[in-house]
């Protein structure tokens, strides 16, 4: 049994849609075992309990940021955790988070990256006048946005478009986005070749 | 009758597909008027020759940009030329250039730009390791490859791809994302907002 470790810092749609794909067998052979908020005031939070996940609050208080990371680390390590999955997760990771859990690490971006990394991704793109965005599933590396790409979806953008819509649009996709891209890693049948992901069957 | 100017340095791949376009009626109301190459081997003014258009050499013979750019820019005015088409033209145009024909000149793209501008867009894509890639038609203004967008094509990248697969079908894409560009273009009906195209029938 896959042991997962959801981290978040907001409502958590992404984790509850990662849920619902455990539950419904989407993920096979996995299990929640622990969420994880840097905010204890997080609504993902509150949804974790409701659904009788283990779900703790590790807020900063005032520590460095690597300090702060050290008892996440151990919370996971303690749950036995072997995918760790950023889900709205509002904070950058230490080097030795990313180091304590080698291409362990996913996250999901709401651009096709390397398109408009960092923060508003979506208005980002709208701004830019793009006529093609989505959404992005990436391993984290110490670099911002820049690990190496499990999947990604594209959603068009509409002339009558604003960034409210598109980023609702976009957020469906990364819904079923993250879910397939979880089941590929745990399933464990791929390969990396320099950056791309790539079906372990391919020569 | 809509004048095309086109401006390419290799086989012009592009250009064939736009005269294609203009022949099928598929770009109404249009005529090649002048087809420019800045070598004197390039294939593509052997082949525009062959359709029997206006093709001539305006070689850069060690002057400067702007000197170079003056010539070319007085043979599309000769021929009233009114929307310039570059055509895998591998030479910036000069700042005097963009000012003589304001939001009149198109460039095409090998990618879903912001991402992988510059050259070899493709293999950037590829090694990038991104799923999907795509081309881009968009106004050219004074930074490279950066100029507001008309059309953008998407393009899935296949585990079984190598560069050359890849930007074969990305290709096949520009050749028909070019022409219907160049239709929207001429037909006016659209506007700009901030750096979006959209048509003119929106709000």
């Amino acid at each position: 049994m896959h042991k997962l470790g959801i981290l978040l810092s907001g409502r958590g749609s992404n984790f509850l849609a990662i849920a619902d794909a455990v539950a419904s067998g989407r993920i096979p052979d996995a299990q929640i075992a622990i969420v994880i908020s840097n905010l204890a005031a997080a609504p993902g939070l509150a949804a974790a309990c409701e659904r009788g996940l283990n779900a703790i609050a590790i807020e900063t208080n005032r520590r460095k940021r690597a300090e702060h990371d050290q008892e996440i680390i151990a919370t996971l390590k303690a749950h036995n955790v072997d995918l760790v999955c950023l889900a709205g997760y509002m904070r950058l990771l230490s080097p030795g988070f990313i180091q304590a859990f080698p291409q362990r690490i996913l996250n999901i971006h709401p651009s096709l990256l390397p398109a408009f990394p960092g923060l508003d991704a979506q208005t980002q793109a709208f701004e830019y006048g793009v006529q093609v965005t989505g959404c992005t599933v990436h391993f984290v590396d110490e670099q911002l946005d820049h690990g190496a790409i499990i999947l990604q979806r594209s959603v068009s953008v509409l002339p009558t478009d604003d960034p409210h819509t598109l980023a609702t649009r976009i957020l469906d996709q990364e819904h079923i986005a993250y879910s397939e891209a979880i089941a590929r890693v745990l399933s464990g049948t791929y390969r990396i070749v320099g950056r791309r992901y790539l079906p372990k069957s391919q020569p």
